[in-house]
């Protein structure tokens, strides 16, 4: 492995083109029109043009991302996250064009995409899956029997959900189907498919994840987990690591468990499997995703293993240490997201003791209108979650992105909020608070 | 202490500010004419105008820094390194007018500030002293007399020296007086004290120099050691931590010889002793820091210490906890010296994983000619030396700072010197490998 194309932008990129530099491997950056002057062009050692702005034109184009990896002869494809990454087919079609795909196999990214089959291969692993429906189902009847036999309230999901896409909470059986053909109709518009499937609601779960590495020889290590509880709309906020409402025994349990999977699946690469926990003691599987994740540095932060650079190193053959130490330290992260598109006319990142940032960003940039509203990740680390909080309100309080409109002062607010200082927070928390401001 | 007046321009103004935000504190910045868009100044909850550009008028100039300190009701005064860091005479002030003064007390300030005191009293803490002259002398007979007995070739230095200023090998009798003269005119024009010592002359010395923290109760931790030896016309360049080339019982016995002597003169706050390294078992005390360092940052890094932070806590009287844990990992810091003032018309400063700078430069600042050249300190960190000596030049690699003329180039050059790869250097190492440049 000489060349790797990053077949992503953002953030993302520049992280993947970085960890490169540092193992001497070249890079090609791959760019939409509306992404001529990215950061991460200018890091790469060569860029190629691959599409206009739509993503289905470019970041999606399959063709387009293996022609250009033929054109300047790369030998693997860093998927980054979102995009392809998630993409079995695409997957597939890297290796047979002789290309490394920087992931597990084809297969695995498949299953686990199937959220019902997913959930059947975790039960299976020994993993504690929520209760609910195994099975899928495209009408509004079958699923109103199944959520009688659960219980209400119960959760709707899409099948090949994320993001919050297709998903309600739905209370009582009179309110089954109106909800469940608006859940569809969404499910169909983002994803293309009508498959649903329930699970039991829970009333106060936190999202704990964890983040495992496995090698091409069957080792698994769970390097740590993250709370990632702070949500606004089925999106992640802010993220911490380790999760601190965890009771020891229950943090070694579902370490165990994830990497007890992971084998069982024969996963290679980096991947979290992300949990509901209902309380200090239980958790239930909700989903795996097969590739890197954006709050990846909280868990580098305190693991200090640098999971990015294993993803490159599992790639080409390299055996995982045996263990990894335990989590020292606290880490926090926040997404800094712009609420406009626009030119960054000024530009102060915070920096110094405790500060990672992870960004594309540069002074004189024109943020597109197109992509993800996610600009930049302000992370911090430090002794405790008391000490990394004041850090971090320290960091973002220095923080200057002039030109365009960010959650910088909405993040600051949050920080400040009692609930979030003691933790008494769950997945619906900020969705509750953002109503009553 | 509720308000801290730094008494700093540049990077270590901004490291300040920024820990005291973390601490809740708030700031005052003092600047010069020449410094009135720097961004400590804009970091600060309050700024002062202290005086005109030269040194003397403004961050020299103790009358208008307390006179500031007085106007704006802070309580202490943080010096940073240089300017009146290590004044005792400031020191004493401060207390006289109520202030806190964030180092040790006074008269430790000025015992180690007086070069032949500082090598009797460390002798009698019981820390080796390279063979020669405990005496001072302002005439060359007495001085050659001397020499002859240490025997050639001996180092000339000056009292009150640093910064290489005053400093002379002299490799036989013949060349004495002369060397002699020139040395202590370079020292009474840097220093206003012709005051000389001499020194045995070590062939290939290494600089290593350990880090300590003193709390008000007489407890000490030898936080670490850090190897200094790249240095450049005597001025640090690069820094590394831990010192791999030390055995370990080298590397304990410094530690604790370090602590030794901090406690036995009542140190109170962050320190450092620097150390001449004859061969990997025999060390010699060549200086006392009584203030923070440039290099500290690394040292953080392997410690997870927050240094910066326990100056402001061991100055309201916060207890040192009872040990510190051993260094992990592998940090390096290079400083960015700029070569000429102007406008800084490009910036883009590396980050993620292992990366920390400490910069107070930003896009459109105008670099003023006045002050010192280090204008930025790339940090990486990582599992070991390797590794960060491959993270580090991607992330010289991919700094963009553009108006001004910089050492990058240099010190991307510099890291991939076998030599230096290799460890095989010494004190003189760069200044030999520059003449054949």
């Amino acid at each position: 492995m000489k060349k790797v194309l990053v077949a992503n932008r953002g953030e993302i990129a520049v992280r993947i083109i970085r960890a490169c530099r540092e193992l001497n491997l070249e890079t090609v950056a791959v760019y939409s029109t509306a992404d001529a002057t990215a950061l991460h062009i200018k890091l790469a050692d060569q860029a190629v043009c691959i599409g206009p702005a739509p993503v289905l034109k470019s970041y999606l184009n399959q063709t387009a991302i293996l022609t250009a990896a033929k054109l300047t002869h790369a030998d693997a494809i860093h998927p980054g996250y979102g995009f392809l990454s998630e993409n079995g087919e695409f997957a597939r079609k890297c290796q047979q064009a002789g290309l490394t795909f920087i992931g597990p196999a084809a297969d695995v990214i498949d299953l686990m995409g199937e959220k019902a089959a997913a959930r059947k291969t975790m039960l299976a692993a020994g993993v504690p899956v929520i209760p609910g429906s195994q099975a899928e189902f495209t009408d509004a009847a079958t699923g109103l029997a199944a959520a009688k036999k659960i219980g209400f309230p119960v959760m709707l999901k899409a099948s090949a959900g994320g993001g919050g896409k297709g998903m309600r909470i739905i209370k009582n059986a009179a309110d089954f189907s109106r909800e469940f053909a608006l859940a569809q109709n969404e499910a169909q518009n983002a994803f293309g498919n009508g498959q649903m499937y329930l699970e039991k609601y829970l009333a106060h779960p936190r999202h704990i994840e964890v983040q495992l590495l496995a090698d091409q020889y069957g080792r698994v290590l769970a390097v740590g987990e993250r709370d990632c509880t702070i949500q606004q709309h089925h999106q992640k906020v802010i993220e911490e690591a380790p999760a601190v409402c965890l009771l020891p025994q229950t943090r070694q349990q579902i370490l165990q468990v994830t990497a007890q999977a992971a084998e069982k699946i024969h996963y290679v690469g980096a991947g979290t499997i992300e949990f509901l926990l209902a309380d200090s003691e239980h958790f239930y599987f909700m989903e795996m995703n097969t590739r890197i994740q954006v709050e990846h540095p909280i868990t580098e932060l305190t693991s200090q293993i640098d999971l990015v650079k294993w993803q490159l190193k599992i790639a080409v053959g390299e055996h995982l240490p045996a263990s990894s130490k335990p989590a020292t330290g606290f880490a926090l992260e926040c997404r800094i997201n712009a609420f406009s598109a626009g030119k960054i006319t000024g530009l102060h990142l915070p920096g110094g003791y405790g500060i990672r940032v992870d960004t594309a960003l540069y002074q004189g940039y024109l943020v597109p209108p197109n992509y993800d509203a996610m600009i930049a990740k302000i992370i911090a680390y430090g002794e405790d979650r008391l000490e990394v909080i004041q850090r971090m309100q320290a960091a973002l309080d220095e923080t200057v992105i002039s030109g365009i409109q960010t959650n910088l002062d909405f993040l600051l607010q949050l920080l400040r909020e009692p609930d979030f200082q003691t933790e008494k927070t769950d997945i619906n928390w900020l969705d509750q608070l953002s109503l009553k401001n």
